[in-house]
């Protein structure tokens, strides 16, 4: 089956207006945005697996689970409401009505997310005067007034023709540390003119997040505020979306592209990173074994030290991939470094280090693993551990 | 019932013998060194759980398992013998036999540590000649022998009164990065001239184990080389010890108190470490979650960085006790930073964030968790993470 998409420039889908704006919670950049839709949308979320969900996360999750329907999400950046108790859920309650009343739209349509220091309560009169602030524009701003420690915005977007209709599928994300496993891995907003059912949505979102936000690190820590919405709003007319559409592996294989790219711009924007790790597995027992290993790799301190060290250090990947309690054949681990033969038969290949070592020199490092014990395969992407990682994350709230 | 036990300075107990020197494995520093029992003693061990075992650890396991007894232990810094293959443990056993072949001893009285490289043969020529160099002394140059990238011997030793003799532990370990949970973390020795027999002198270390060694963590990663052996010769002349002795209790609290000290020492040596830190969690559901929890806090990456920048950011040490599975009331958390108030019913304490920062200056920081949900206590030990983290690791190859 053909599954064809178009990757183009960011835009916003067919009735999706957005807005960002400098309310005052950080000091000079943009800090507080938000998402509408002209008509009601399907809605679909994942949400952090962290006991202690922050306040707008839970609101969030509760307005979606209703009737798997929003029209507008309103964000901040610089405070994650979060481990803010009653009050804390009291503010987030009030943003969502400050947006739904500007909006003229019911509170159940409307989600709410807040990034940024934990503990400390949101200054509501602040959130208000930038709720007041946002109108409704075709500007990007929103993808950047999410960003924390982000160096840059995060955004892709693709078309295709569902129906015999062109459908746009966007997505923004912010995310940079507190990334690992277990969903959601940080904020991540898509957005589609597709229709199709808000079950149905939320079922692709879940499938395919396993194996594109749950698959980054960073550094291993799980937000409080991390979480996943998918917005499809079905102007671009075409008929709704069901698992027996003609088209829905189109649309299915077009949204886990979207996802999976906004992952690993996480990843390789991760707090201090200068180079992406990708890691493949193949020959796993299983695919979730496979995905088991990869994410082993990635998340190592050891392995990615050494990769920001741009050292060929191959025992560290075999200590990764053996602390796992995935199925192993042992002496038959095969391993590569941008297609270089790095370890073979579990023991250092013959490729002389100097020529390892080249291509650790550039910005993306592909690991492929080749475990000889199945048909699983896997992937997983992360960063090297830098000087800057430690110094970002030991001044950041003081 | 009294479990009396008094640390002395280091010294072997009677009837042990020792040495380390300088073979060539390093540029300098001893590389070398053996324990000598002039008995055979009881023996015990713990092993590391990566599935990549390396060839010394595998030799010496399966040599205790045959009769829970050693008299020698051989071992060399600077190559771990690991990933080697068949080679690699024809050459374990050949160290092995080389030592049994100079002290006069069968091979299966032997045992082998190795620790250092991943991946390279171990040049027999020069283990060899070290094994040569070696002679039967009082000296604890084979503390020093044993180290790789920590800064310093760690040694501890206590005296008891047992059956009303006279024994000695001692115990001494290296370990500094690749430090994490589940087993055994390192390499560490324990000798004894107390009687006891080896399955339970094995019951005992595999217990005190889950609460000292499997409860510290330097990055996460798990060593295919680690393990704790426990040698105890009977010289002091005690009635052989059981679990209904008048003295097993004093015996135990001694031991475990031996190897909690070591598993210290290793993390406050953590590679590139300024500050250990020491979480004790109380009112947990179980005293298995209560160390989970604080397994937790001291393997975050977050809260590592935020105390090596005397951060008193306590929003990372929720997230780190949200990330585990532990039963939790959510609203009920109490913690303390060297006994000030930090978070209250999981807000922020009333302490100014000025008094909390001053703790942070010192180089031992002590986390106090009640989580008010239960009777369960749990312990570990970890260190803060910093730049030279970074550099050891992406430079400790080439």
């Amino acid at each position: 089956m053909e599954t064809k998409y178009t990757e183009i420039p960011f835009t916003w889908p067919q009735g999706f207006k957005a807005d960002g704006v400098h309310a005052g919670l950080r000091k000079e950049k943009l800090d507080m945005g938000w998402l509408y839709s002209e008509q009601p949308a399907a809605a679909a979320g994942v949400y952090t697996t962290n006991q202690f969900q922050a306040a707008p996360t839970k609101l969030t999750k509760q307005t979606i689970n209703l009737q798997h329907q929003l029209q507008a999400v309103v964000l901040n950046s610089a405070n994650a409401n979060s481990c803010t108790g009653a009050q804390g859920e009291q503010d987030a309650v009030q943003m969502q009505k400050l947006a739904a009343t500007k909006l003229g739209l019911s509170t159940d349509l409307v989600g709410v997310a807040s990034t940024g220091i934990i503990g400390e309560l949101l200054p509501m009169d602040v959130i208000a005067a930038g709720i007041d602030q946002l109108q409704l524009t075709d500007n990007t701003k929103v993808t950047e007034a999410v960003l924390t420690t982000d160096t840059h915005a995060k955004t892709v977007a693709v078309t295709c023709q569902i129906d015999g209709k062109k459908i746009t599928i966007s997505g923004f994300c912010k995310g940079s540390g507190m990334i690992h496993p277990n969903m959601a891995t940080m904020l991540g907003f898509v957005t589609t003119d597709a229709a199709i059912s808000g079950t149905l949505l939320q079922k692709l979102l879940s499938q395919a997040t396993d194996t594109t936000f749950n698959q980054i690190t960073v550094d291993g820590d799980t937000s409080t505020n991390d979480m996943v919405t998918v917005l499809a709003n079905g102007v671009a007319g075409n008929t709704p979306l069901t698992e027996t559409s003609a088209d829905y592996a189109t649309f299915a294989t077009a949204l886990t592209y979207i996802l999976g790219e906004l992952a690993k711009k996480i990843a390789a924007d991760g707090e201090g990173a200068t180079k992406l790790v990708a890691v493949t597995v193949n020959g796993a027992w299983s695919d979730l074994e496979g995905q088991q290993v990869a994410k082993a790799i990635v998340g190592s301190n050891l392995v990615k030290a050494a990769i920001y060290g741009e050292d060929p250090n191959w025992g560290r990947i075999m200590v990764a991939i053996g602390q796992t309690d995935a199925h192993l054949a042992l002496d038959a681990v095969d391993v590569t470094l941008n297609e270089l033969p790095m370890i073979q038969a579990s023991h250092a290949a013959t490729t002389d280090v100097s020529k390892l070592e080249a291509p650790l020199a550039g910005t993306v490092i592909n690991v492929a693993v080749e475990l000889h014990n199945g048909t699983g395969h896997g992937q997983a992407w992360g960063c090297d551990l830098t000087y800057d990682y430690v110094k970002i994350n030991a001044t950041y709230h003081s």
